[in-house]
């Protein structure tokens, strides 16, 4: 184990942001946000997302830590090189290629055949949800999540002007099948959201729960599959021939495949939610070089995600780590962990933060989350955590 | 002139459009789009796009004819390949470097001292306005334009549920200020969208119309200066200063920079603006890869543009060969032409695709929209047109 050395408890955060400098000189900027037209349910809001902090351990956004391998940004670079020439041209407005290819993976990693036909692509799964949630809700709809669940789904919601409608877990923030078939059934909702795993909790959910949910539901199921790769759990593409005109399965390369920079999430579906997709989507949403580069990345998928199973095994070690030091770890599916209890959330991760370890504090009360990274940044978040446990305790 | 030979008259477009194989084997394929819980406003629409076909000549789409530099795809390439080591983290959520260096460009292009702070950008112009429309426009507001105009305005409005009002225009296609404005301080949209130079019909709108349309706007004023490099005008940046809480003037890299398959859209207006637009951006919108990749492009702005110039000799050149056979082009700033006038314009459209050249059949009754392409391309099109002109006055 390194040696951890914390550092002073002072407000580092306000220190590591970076400064907003003045802008008297810049043109327009006496003008403020009061003074525009801005919607009425847009004032006072501020925009998503983690800190993007200079620390030493970043394990906040549940990023794969690990670099992609040089023969992957070889072959990135040679297929972009090949789409520049291009550039002067409008990109496939449907993705065929890229579809395929994401079509072929998905097959091969649930063993459900899939086709071109049953996929569709855009700029990172948030784009693909913000697409569903214009085709299938919007004014005088509804969307339903079981919450704590990821935050994204209620702001595209919003986004969307689609009324969020929250439902409950279970206290240990597992999904109740059978409750959330009722909830669902009573409210009415046009698009539900399981999330599975589950961020920021980890667990997934059982097929037979979604069956349930699927039962229950008026609309489209959305399940977000955004962390699959790092569970056991099959895939809920196996109940596209089902629940044909119901289940919609998100995915993203961001996570498992290591290419949150790339951009490029996707989703399986009856052929006929594509169809109702391009009625919504912004004509040429995916550039030559998101396609070109995608394709790349997805032909070295056997390698990216032999990463996978080195996560999963970190996780289990940091879980029994932090068993150990007296935390309760939530029980995790995905390549994060979510740990307390702690009587100050918010304090214990300026604590970390002290130690130059960027977890996330995503407004659980008692709770943090925490990414898994290297084998030695889990080593420094540990050591991080030993220190904090023992304030605890004192 | 190269040899022109007229291909068959037959219905040659149901040919050249790609066959939709039958789906049968694919999963899910017998749900149609009427199973689905579509929204009602949905339903029975169409998506939007020009017909992708395989000709000889594409001149529909307005894309610069010339293929990038190949110091500029080399620069690309190096940009990327640097770029895709890093491709398992997210990228810069804000795009601050990429928006210095638009901010310098449009700087240099226009004599407006633009900061890093007045610009925004996103995955092609059409999400940069979608995401105005998010901020300023949506349900219970209205979005106004000049008919007829870019046909993604009402279809982003649309997207947004923001109520579109069509305005128009004078007979020969361009805009009254003094009428626009009185019909603005009749409407009171909350967007306004003024096109300069106008697509598809080419013309510019003076300074001081757009000042009367801005001082009878209770909203935002859009200026889409998509095609802004192919004109002479002043860009209406130079109005920020005047009416900073009004006026945004969005642009494109796809046209004037060849960047088509990029997808590089980006404004400028006060950092007001560019606030209210990270509420409803989607986080991480714009890749580590398209962020390096226009970065490199605008590298090498001095040479892309270089091919403006031999784009507006060859525009004029078009308007007077077409005058010279009968035909009345609308006098263009843009690197497309206008022209009529046709009986029956559609089957004129075919005529030209008989003959291997695409043009745009924009829903204009009488006229057709070519864009201006290499002189080789532009031979073709006007040998086409030699055809089509004697046809018409048989």
């Amino acid at each position: 184990m390194p040696t951890f050395v914390p550092g002073p408890a002072a407000d580092r955060v306000s220190r590591k942001i970076p400064k907003v400098e003045p802008m008297s000189d810049v043109l327009g900027a006496d003008t403020t946000l009061a003074d525009l037209p801005l919607r009425d349910d847009l004032r006072g809001r501020s925009p998503y997302g983690a800190p993007q902090l200079d620390v030493s351990v970043r394990l906040n956004t549940n990023e794969n830590p690990y670099p992609p391998p040089r023969d992957l940004v070889d072959d990135v670079t040679a297929a972009v090189q090949e789409a520049a020439t291009a550039l002067h041209r409008y990109p496939d407005r449907d993705a065929r290629a890229l579809r395929a290819d994401l079509a072929a993976y998905l097959t091969g990693a649930t063993g459900v055949p899939l086709a071109m036909e049953n996929v569709w692509a855009a700029n990172g799964s948030n784009e693909v949800l913000q697409q569903i949630l214009q085709a299938f809700g919007g004014p005088g709809r509804t969307a339903l999540g079981f919450e704590p669940s990821y935050s994204m789904h209620p702001i595209l919601s919003a986004g969307t002007r689609t009324d969020w409608v929250p439902a409950p877990r279970r206290d240990d923030f597992s999904l109740d099948g059978r409750q959330a078939a009722r909830i669902v059934a009573e409210k009415q909702p046009s698009v539900v959201f399981v999330t599975s795993p589950n961020n920021p909790t980890g667990q997934s959910v059982s097929q037979d729960d979604l069956r349930a949910i699927l039962d229950a539901a008026p609309g489209v199921v959305v399940v977000d599959e955004a962390y699959a790769e790092f569970s056991a759990r099959p895939s809920a593409v196996g109940l596209i021939e089902e629940y044909p005109a119901k289940v919609i399965v998100s995915r993203t390369m961001s996570k498992a495949f290591a290419f949150a920079g790339g951009r490029l999430g996707y989703l399986a579906a009856a052929p006929a939610v594509i169809d109702a997709l391009l009625l919504v989507r912004l004509p040429y949403h995916l550039s030559v070089v998101t396609q070109a580069a995608a394709r790349a990345a997805l032909r070295h998928a056997a390698a990216t995600l032999g990463s996978v199973r080195a996560l999963i095994d970190e996780r289990e070690r940091v879980v029994r780590a932090l068993r150990e030091m007296g935390f309760s770890p939530v029980p995790s599916d995905a390549n994060f962990v979510l740990f307390g209890r702690f009587g100050d959330a918010h304090r214990a991760w300026q604590r970390y933060l002290d130690a130059d370890v960027l977890i996330r504090d995503v407004g659980i009360p008692g709770h943090l989350r925490v990414t898994i990274g290297t084998p030695e940044e889990n080593d420094a978040f540990l050591a991080a955590s030993k220190v904090v446990s023992e304030e605890i305790t004192q």
